[in-house]
């Protein structure tokens, strides 16, 4: 067949083959997507077939010589390549038979390739010198689908709710002084606790809807408002309402939550020490009970053992102080007490000092402080008493028996709120994305001093790779927050221990995810960036400290950890712990078995697309990690090492495993909620961004996979190669991907997010 | 021989067999160093050796029963460890043969093992139930030395800076309000100005001493008063007066160079647009020459084509105007021209619009403006006119006739600029690590529920894993920028083009570090970090724009690799492009045959911890990925892919490339100097601090190293165990390291700090 003169069933292929091999696209099952077209193709004569299948084996790509040929034939053929039709490709191909022939019907076969293959105008439209009808986006997923999707159960909520915020008290705007910053957040609060936000966890008598699940979705929105706000709302609400609910009796919730919920009884959560960070244990403030007045009395013993970076401390009346409850002279444990701080004009109580903990990097919209007591005097009544009581007699009396089961107890009635910071990060990652997003989608760059049209941010590689494998992962962190959120205040769930550890793990990967994602927004919008005016900057700035409040990162991981490595001994409880390792061990031998060449060098689409290789690869991780660290935890205590210590030595590998945890967790919960999508369109976007999601985290990670033997060299950058690939893919829709996240137009203030 | 009866020549070696095995600390070379001190040890019976030796096999560990009797041996001793003993390990061996023989000689075979496997009391205080005389820091390495050998030959210059540094002006404090910042900033400035500080690189004519070094050394120092000064200093003395003193001839200099140097005149930097940002040959500013009046006219065409984030624009009268020159109807490209922007009464002079950028993230103390020009009048003189001119004939003439090389000339005069914002961001690092540092060596932490004595943050694995490493490169990063900037101000090296790519990749890893850092050490110190008081906050938000401005560090990385790119051609220019590749290829060939396994599985510490391992590894990642790039390129130009296009295509690639040449270049520069330090103790640790830098890096691109076949997964972690070993190795002499830095005290004001 002479060059020059192509059958119209050969020409029509021209434009896909030059695309697929200028770029290298083909992986075997996509080789086999292009087959089957052809092979089913009835617009194609024996000929053209024989023609075109010649070019589809990856051993003898077709030469130069035959690829710059094809480009010329598209580059002369004139036609224009419109991006807004719904199958680009397709339909230019269409146009150049058009052009030639009288004959020329759409194919479908085209379009089938086109859809499999994830082709898209911004893979090849650099490819041709044609002209290019552009569009900065797609509509071809509804943002509000997309949205409602998220929201699930709590759209209406979330809907009024973001109704609400149109209110001009929420109008954003730069506040540099604290005092004034913090009376207008005040305001803020008061306002939404009016409207009954700051009840709806609580029940109906105390004027709520008894839905956390709710109050977390509401709660997340507020980041897109001011991130002060959103934190001196968990405090007010969430912590000091949520001590009285959780830790006090009905006497303690007749007399103070309706207050509370309304914000017309302001209170602060005075648990964290100076002296003593992270160890709520060891904290030093003491509650002695004394029979002769049958009042508790709270102290401050040493200078640095007052209560730091309290939230609400300057605004309140009362307080929840955590404090060593001592009765008859015996310690028994942290318990909670209601503290006047403040009387009715709004000074302090005799023996309460508080100063202001002064600015900080962000969030100086709220007021915190330090607290010190200093023999305060309060009734008995005031002990929140429901896992530990005092009687009239003056006797202690608790159902926990055992000391450190009540801590825990009392402690894990908090995950709600580490659930609640997760969503407040991931909110500031979601706004920090959406306002990095459409600067890039209007702002153009420079690409050479010779080209004229300057492109799109949006488009150029190195930029997808920075913004969508994020926005893919809050897609998934939405999701599983939403999930654990559920599970966490299913009543019918009693042992939270599971959901304490798998919070305290999602806690952290999400607000470091969070952290990096808002400054990868930062950098990707340049000096724009940087000015408070683009709203970035202060959710940098606010979201910064979620990694290191309520329960630091690196101390929750290792809870998670440790959780982890707990429930692999209970689990073979009766067998013991070696049996356990024995056990595990064979698995893993197992497993390894299966590190076949074929399995390790697997470099095709859809097996680096499944699920299945995902979640297996997850799962041989944590278990990998688990049995390792418990060989080597082991090891060191048959060598006469105190466990505690050896529970130190391998600290970096426990950070390893309780990142690998949550990662897992994350990845099969979106897996679970994407097979249950109903809509295919929705779904199969859906598990697009959870292949991306899962390629990136097995690509971070890499090394540790490629030192196990897991995947071979080859596969590792097969991996890296799809996640660029994909970050390409989903370049149409990045548009509607952040719109899908339902941010309200009226709290996007960014002059170049308009 | 009965295990309760040792000899004292076994006895001495317990506390050291029992913290080798129990730690795992042997690799191949480091069992030999205890082979030989035993072989050479005369204490030693034959039967001694005999029952040392065969612990010294790895196949064969001791048993864990063995280990457990070691231990009890050594706990029931009741010896006390001293830490601050030189040898704590062999002094304590010492005593414990006192304990039980009469006589007890040091032995200095015990010393040596215990220097040349680096075993420090963090590494085995915990290991043994015995009483720890604890100190927080060593005084083995003395701080001043280390300061003395990073401020090289600016020792002079640096330290009576420092000293200057104590004047009240410099005190610092939490500055919220942008105008009273700025003033402030302005008048610390004009003291630096009246001091001499703002002429050091000016040559004596003016004022200065021609030192530019000095100029860079000083010029980080400033960091440690606060960030907006140091920028605000920069841009008046580096940028205005460098554009004068580099840009300008005699004329400019004996009218304006004086006065700017000591601040009298102050002055901006106008090159950067709105719509234009990194691309400054396509800035839209013109400059007319209107050949009736003999003179220039300055515009802003459109408007998006203000001069956007000009340093010092609202207290400047004077403004380098970079534009379009256009003589006689033709653009001779972008050129400098200065315009009086404001008058005697600081009134904006007529055609001159200045708008306040607002608040920003951090550096609120320098005032950014946007600049527009309406018609502005200048006199032919004021155009800087070294590399191009306009005769009084009025025609254009230069001595560079390329277009293309003059714009390149004229920019690569700034390159000095890249260096200094890449000292300043080292500087913001330094200061973050001595504030995380010194508070680690302070914080106690609770461990776990049971321990009363709570560890100091230091003594954790995880915390010395955050911050030590970084340390490392701190030293690494400050030789490096010190060498480069000698190279740039070397008047006999007339082609800057090779420094210009090395000033671009530097300025980039350089700066992300700094953020990484600060960042690590804001973590770090928990809520503490977040105050503004401890001063960490701020750097984190001056330092965060380092990455984006002097050029965005993605287009920089991206230069950087374009110039090795450009490098290897030119290199084989006669043999041209393909015989190029021929030859890179045939030599990395010869470098993968030499992938036997006896390399890549080599976990030897000797081996880990050489210069050449480090450096053959650098060098194959800066070959592999220059070879690959090309590949690529070639590969999509024969397609008939634009070269334009095919270098967009391999955009991650180029950041990948540039990152390694620039590591590399940063490892090499530091071996270098390390090799002529004339003290060994000090040679000693600063290779110390080279091998974990280079192991770091290594760690952090394992993935990369593992998928080209160049270690295997053993190494990998072996790898990734060294770095961990290293940084505990390092605990001791922490606070020696951070000190030499040489942070004056009185710059130190973080309470944490203190």
């Amino acid at each position: 067949m002479e060059k020059e003169k192509y059958t119209s069933g050969v020409l029509q292929y021209i434009p896909f083959f030059y695309v697929m091999w200028s770029d290298d696209l083909l992986s075997y099952s996509e080789i086999s997507v292009v087959k089957k077209a052809i092979k089913q193709d009835d617009t194609l004569t024996k000929q053209d077939y024989n023609y075109l299948i010649k070019f589809l084996d990856r051993n003898t790509p077709p030469a130069y010589e035959e690829l710059k040929h094809w480009k010329n034939v598209i580059s002369n053929s004139k036609i224009k390549l419109i991006e807004s039709d719904t199958y680009p490709l397709a339909t230019f191909s269409q146009k150049m038979i058009c052009h030639h022939f009288e004959d020329c019907p759409f194919n479908p076969y085209l379009k089938d390739i086109e859809i499999n293959l994830g082709i898209q105008p911004n893979h090849y439209n650099h490819l041709f010198d044609i002209e290019i009808v552009k569009e900065t986006t797609s509509d071809f997923y509804n943002a509000t689908e997309l949205d409602t999707l998220l929201k699930g159960e709590h759209a209406v909520v979330v809907d009024t709710f973001r109704e609400v915020l149109r209110h001009p008290i929420f109008k954003w705007d730069i506040k540099r002084d604290k005092e004034e910053f913090r009376a207008h957040v005040l305001k803020q609060v008061e306002f939404l606790g009016e409207k009954g936000y700051g009840a709806m966890a609580f029940s109906e008598a105390y004027g709520g809807i008894d839905d956390m699940p709710a109050y977390a979705a509401v709660f997340e929105n507020m980041m897109y408002v001011d991130g002060s706000m959103a934190i001196k709302f968990g405090v007010q609400f969430g912590l000091f309402g949520g001590s009285i609910q959780k830790l006090g009796t009905k006497i303690h919730h007749d007399a103070y939550l309706s207050d509370t919920g309304k914000a017309k009884l302001l209170g602060c959560f005075a648990m964290t020490e100076t002296g003593h960070g992270s160890n709520v244990r060891g904290i030093k403030t003491t509650a002695t009970y004394d029979a002769e007045t049958d009042s508790i009395i709270i102290h401050t013993p040493g200078k640095n053992d007052n209560k730091e970076y309290i939230g609400n401390a300057l605004h309140s009346t009362k307080a929840s102080v955590f404090a060593q409850l001592i009765v008859d002279g015996k310690n028994h444990g942290v318990h909670a007490i209601l503290v006047t701080i403040r009387d009715a004009n709004h000074k302090l109580t005799p023996g309460v000092t508080i100063e202001d903990n002064g600015y900080k990097l962000g969030l100086n919209g709220v007021d915190n402080g330090k607290i010190w007591f200093n023999q305060v005097r309060v009734p008995r009544a005031n002990l929140l008493n429901k896992y530990g009581d005092i009687t009239p007699e003056g006797t202690y009396h608790s159902d926990i028996e055992n000391p450190s089961k009540r801590f825990f107890t009392m402690l894990g009635t908090l995950v709600g709120g580490r659930i609640c910071v997760a969503r407040a990060g991931l909110g500031g990652a979601k706004k920090a994305l959406a306002i990095a997003v459409k600067h890039a989608l209007k702002r153009r760059q420079f690409n050479d001093s010779i080209k004229i049209q300057e492109d799109l941010l949006m488009d150029y590689p190195s930029h997808q790779l920075r913004l969508t494998p994020a926005i893919a992962s809050c897609y998934v962190y939405d999701v599983t927050l939403t999930h654990m959120m559920k599970v966490y205040s299913d009543k019918t769930i009693t042992d939270k221990r599971k959901i304490e550890t798998q919070a305290a793990g999602l806690k952290s990967i999400v607000t470091w995810f969070a952290n990096d994602t808002i400054q990868e927004c930062r950098e990707a919008c340049g000096g724009k960036g940087y000015l408070l005016e683009n709203q970035i900057a202060d959710l940098k700035s606010d979201v910064d400290i979620f990694t290191t409040f309520e329960g630091d990162n690196h101390v929750l991981l290792q809870l998670a950890a440790k959780g982890v490595l707990s429930d692999f001994k209970s689990e073979f409880n009766s067998a013991g712990f070696s049996a356990v390792l024995k056990l595990l061990s064979s698995r893993l031998g197992d497993t390894l078995s299966t590190f076949n060449p074929v399995y390790t060098n697997n470099v095709d689409k859809d097996h680096l697309y499944s699920s299945k290789f995902h979640k297996d690869a997850f799962d041989y991780r944590t278990r990998r990690l688990t049995y390792t660290i418990a060989m080597r935890i082991r090891d060191y205590v048959k060598k006469g090492i105190p466990s505690y210590q050896a529970f130190l030595k391998v600290q970096t590998h426990l950070l390893a495993l309780g990142k690998a945890y949550s990662i897992e967790l994350a990845y099969t919960t979106f897996v679970d909620f994407t097979a249950n999508i109903k809509d295919e369109k929705n779904k199969a976007l859906f598990e697009k961004l959870g292949t991306l999601f899962a390629l990136n985290e097995l690509r971070k990670d890499a090394s540790w996979f490629l030192e196990q033997g897991y995947i071979s060299g080859s596969k590792s950058k097969a991996i890296r190669n799809r996640v660029e690939r994909l970050s390409t893919e989903l370049r149409p829709h990045i548009g509607a991907l952040i719109d899908g996240f339902g941010i309200p137009d009226h709290c996007m203030a960014a002059p170049i997010a308009k």
